[in-house]
């Protein structure tokens, strides 16, 4: 079915200006609107303003000449439309900051993917709280942003419960090459996103332990399975979840190794501990953190979810990789989808 | 679920030595089971006895000592559940060799894939009438042979609509490394394996035009949302569609260069006509076939399958691969999952 054609907003304001922040600010300037980016840091701005380039998040893209730049939350703030870039972790407080500056009934587009750890909220449940009175839409996909910054193909899920607002929101950032498909299924949504990066440890763990392509594939089916009975006892509709940016996102994060978590996954199957990986790094790996937190969610929700699991207790409780894989394919045989 | 625990049978019997007949005679072999391969040419199987190695279709890789091999189709025929690997379009003449060679009841697993072209007929259909009395069994899944011969973890959809036979037939299979998964939807089994070729196609024409990691994604999204749409069509369960045979088979062919129809993609996207390509190689792949069965499929049905129709037009109508994409590109924006 299709979106009935309705009025764009005209201007955008992308709150957070790292890769992915950047690149949906290009995305909304290829769909011909006014768009803002902010970043915390001035000396972030001044650098973008002076190179007309991300030069530390997307190195080699040119930045659109009409984006405007700006390290004044109320500038941005002030746009039709907002999209949230902000980590799972500091959604909340970003949220605080952004309530007085904000219109009531502004839409705000969740961006960023991940559970809220202290509470295990869904990031639409702590944006909802801190935003009262803005409806909260999430857009999530199989998103690298280097190539929606360079204007290659992407199709993404956007979701909001107002269907009508959802259609400009489509209007207002959809082009040729940057497709989101509209649904009101903002639980669903955010299901794939906050589990995905656990199960692209579990690929990654695979692959570093050289078990083929073969258990890769029936990892990431069995992975979606899990996603699957999450999102459902959450109230997701299934079809979400098999859509971009469940299945969708699960398949990029987990066939790629320019996915942080994957290859964190790699050097543990590749027989190296936790600690020495992570001190290498400059970010952790999200789903480090969120394999806790899906692992707390199943069990709150009486979800048997074995391959998070087992993530989490190779990560997180010391279990040892190969006793692990070894009791997960010492199951009894099962019936496919019960 | 788990699969009760029941009696396997004592003998397999393996209808075709190429590198999946040779692998799944492994596998028969590994889960403890006497097992028997057979082929056509006595002097393949000569050779197979003298080198104990499938040298033409899996080098390197060792026969069990204890794997018959058989040039006589007969005393492959006389074990206890018959695993075929009969490619679609020669499958019917084949059954009708193995129906007096059989006793009915005999249980017989189709281990290829495809649709028979001149009937349109999914396997199932032709092996049904073809061998009246023997129950008919699908295996499917995502599975390179060579993995499953070297006995690396692999996961396979075993369906059948008699659940006290599959069960027998998971336990005559299975093994720590070879997973069946039961299933009763011998339709949706089917589905998957049959389109994936199609889509693996349009995503080595993306890669070979380097259109990108979330173009590839979208696209198996999309992908297994019209194969989807089809297998509803035919009477298919969508945990079916979602399980093994269909996303897990979609996802590895799709995001592998192991398999020759995503090759065969990602020449024509580089530019080269298709009659080139197909001169170089020694088999065609299956795709160049099945899209125009699938299209012609779908079009019975009245499902609505635009990425394989735009494949069978780019193979089988000459259409301008870039002018299909932005076709494709410029549809009107769509809620997600209808």
């Amino acid at each position: 079915m299709t979106v009935a054609a309705v009025q764009p907003f005209a201007s955008v304001g992308v709150i957070g200006a790292g890769a992915w922040g950047t690149a949906i600010a290009l995305a909304a300037r290829r769909a011909g609107r006014r768009a803002t980016l902010w970043a915390r840091e001035p000396d972030v701005i001044d650098a973008m303003r002076r190179d007309r380039e991300n030069t530390r998040y997307l190195p080699g893209i040119p930045l659109d000449p009409d984006l405007q730049l700006t390290a004044d939350l109320a500038e941005a703030a002030a746009a039709d439309a907002l999209m949230l870039v902000t980590p799972a972790q500091h959604l909340r407080a970003a949220c605080q900051r952004l309530e007085p500056l904000t219109r009531p009934g502004t839409p705000v587009v969740l961006c960023a993917k991940g559970i809220e750890l202290a509470t295990g909220d869904l990031m639409s449940e702590a944006a909802s709280a801190a935003l009262p009175g803005r409806p909260i839409a999430v857009l999530s996909g199989p998103t690298f942003a280097a190539e929606v910054a360079r204007g290659l193909p992407t199709a993404v899920t956007l979701a909001i419960a107002d269907q009508e607002l959802g259609a400009r929101l489509v209007e207002t950032l959809g082009s040729r090459s940057f497709r989101p498909y509209l649904s009101d299924d903002v639980t669903g949504a955010q299901i794939g996103g906050a589990v995905k990066n656990v199960l692209a440890i579990a690929c990654g763990i695979i692959a570093g332990r050289r078990l083929g392509d073969n258990a890769r594939a029936a990892l990431i089916t069995r992975g979606l399975a899990e996603i699957s009975r999450l999102g459902l006892a959450l109230g997701a509709r299934p079809e979400t979840l098999m859509g971009l940016s469940g299945l969708g996102d699960l398949t990029l994060t987990c066939t790629s190794l320019q996915s942080r978590n994957m290859s964190l996954g790699v050097a543990l199957g590749e027989g190296r501990p936790l600690a020495d990986i992570l001190g290498e790094r400059h970010s952790v790996a999200e789903g480090v953190h969120t394999a806790a937190a899906v692992g707390a969610l199943a069990a709150r929700h009486g979800v048997d979810m074995p391959i998070c699991q087992a993530v989490d207790s190779i990560l997180n409780q010391g279990a040892d990789i190969d006793a692990t894989i070894a009791a997960l394919m010492a199951r009894p045989f099962r019936i496919e989808g019960r």
